[in-house]
């Protein structure tokens, strides 16, 4: 059976990116948003792009009741009320992923700096919300949206992966490995979210710093072998 | 006129790791302890292994009094008591490393979870105990103990550089660079040490989850070229 996965927040910089992405390794993608109307635009766009047929655009509540995995990428300022909007629409056994990085932004700050949460982290702040029986990794924070627009090129950037429940990881692992060039790890548990999301504030900074816009980061030493893109 | 350096904690792994590169790289090196004997050990043993004659064993505040740049690789436990022990004696316009990881384990924890500092960093915490004129940088805490003392092979990791002032980046910079396999890459200001600090400990809690030793961490994208080992 094909893999369903929802993208809430799908029509972002970040949601689209990983749209297209899995669109592209021939997945059904449902773009989710607030705005119906956005969303089905994003996913006509994306269809276009990938020769995928089976990508579809809907209000976010609809997307996460129909997907096994639901990607959440929202900025920090809308995740909590995201997450209320959707928690009751969740399928039984669906995986919640939630690749929100805490910057500063949200309070008017910086986006090269994180704000620290009560939970611990965005990723343990959603699991809080999240609905008993949704299965909460968190992912995808390091791959840049900019790198992964760019179809034809592989993502130089590995994907730590952060989660609880062993199956979960193991799920969004093979989902994150369906992008050229993306080498899944496993980064411990739910609580270590926080280095990840601190990660991707640390790529943004360079990103300003060396004026580029798709600085990834690579694990060594981890026996894992060469990159393959 | 040669470089002297000195390790202020270095007879700890990460220390003599250090010490065992800059050594191989022809520096002059000094080791700092608070036990003379075991820093004379140690530099004897680095002495005889690089073949540099140039490594010399000293109590903390002696081997800081001699250098330009000096390194402090001691655990969060030590750190403040460390800096009040050496802080009168540095020379003027020394640049003081910080490479201090706060791991949870100073107050009895996990060597794979940090504590938030008030200060925001061990590398602020460093510079609020530094005496006027010194510049503080943080750097190094991602070169893994166990890769730096396998002399025969390049380290697979880059050195990420914080700090506020940017002739002692660029100090610093060179100096990771005389590190075959290390590249030196500019993180922004002291603020920004919290990132590697956090990397730090995720390579370690990568460590233990994947059994090995000396994971390290990659920074892709920002257009420095290729890794010349």
């Amino acid at each position: 059976m094909q893999q369903i996965v929802a993208l809430v927040g799908g029509t972002g910089a970040e949601g689209s990116g990983l749209a297209l992405r899995f669109a592209k390794a021939g997945l059904r993608v449902l773009i989710g948003s607030r705005n119906l109307e956005k969303a089905q635009a994003a996913a006509r766009e994306i269809a276009a792009q990938t020769g995928n047929g089976e990508v579809t655009g809907h209000a976010n509540p609809d997307a996460v009741s129909q997907a096994a995995i639901v990607i959440l990428t929202v900025p920090l300022s809308a995740q909590v009320e995201t997450l209320k909007s959707i928690r009751t629409h969740f399928k039984s056994g669906a995986i919640l992923v939630d690749a929100t990085v805490p910057l500063e932004i949200a309070i008017g700050g910086r986006v090269s700096r994180t704000v620290s949460l009560w939970d611990g982290s965005a990723a343990q702040q959603a699991a809080r919300l999240a609905p008993p029986g949704v299965s909460v990794v968190a992912a995808f924070h390091l791959l840049g949206a900019e790198a992964l627009k760019q179809l034809d090129r592989p993502v130089d950037c590995d994907a730590l992966i952060c989660g609880d429940n062993s199956d979960s990881k193991t799920a969004v692992s093979s989902l994150a490995k369906m992008i050229p060039g993306v080498r899944a790890i496993d980064a411990g548990p739910l609580e270590n979210a926080r280095y990840l999301e601190n990660s991707a504030a640390l790529l943004i900074a360079l990103n300003l710093r060396y004026k580029v816009n798709h600085s990834g980061l690579r694990i060594t030493g981890l026996g894992l072998g060469e990159v393959s893109p």
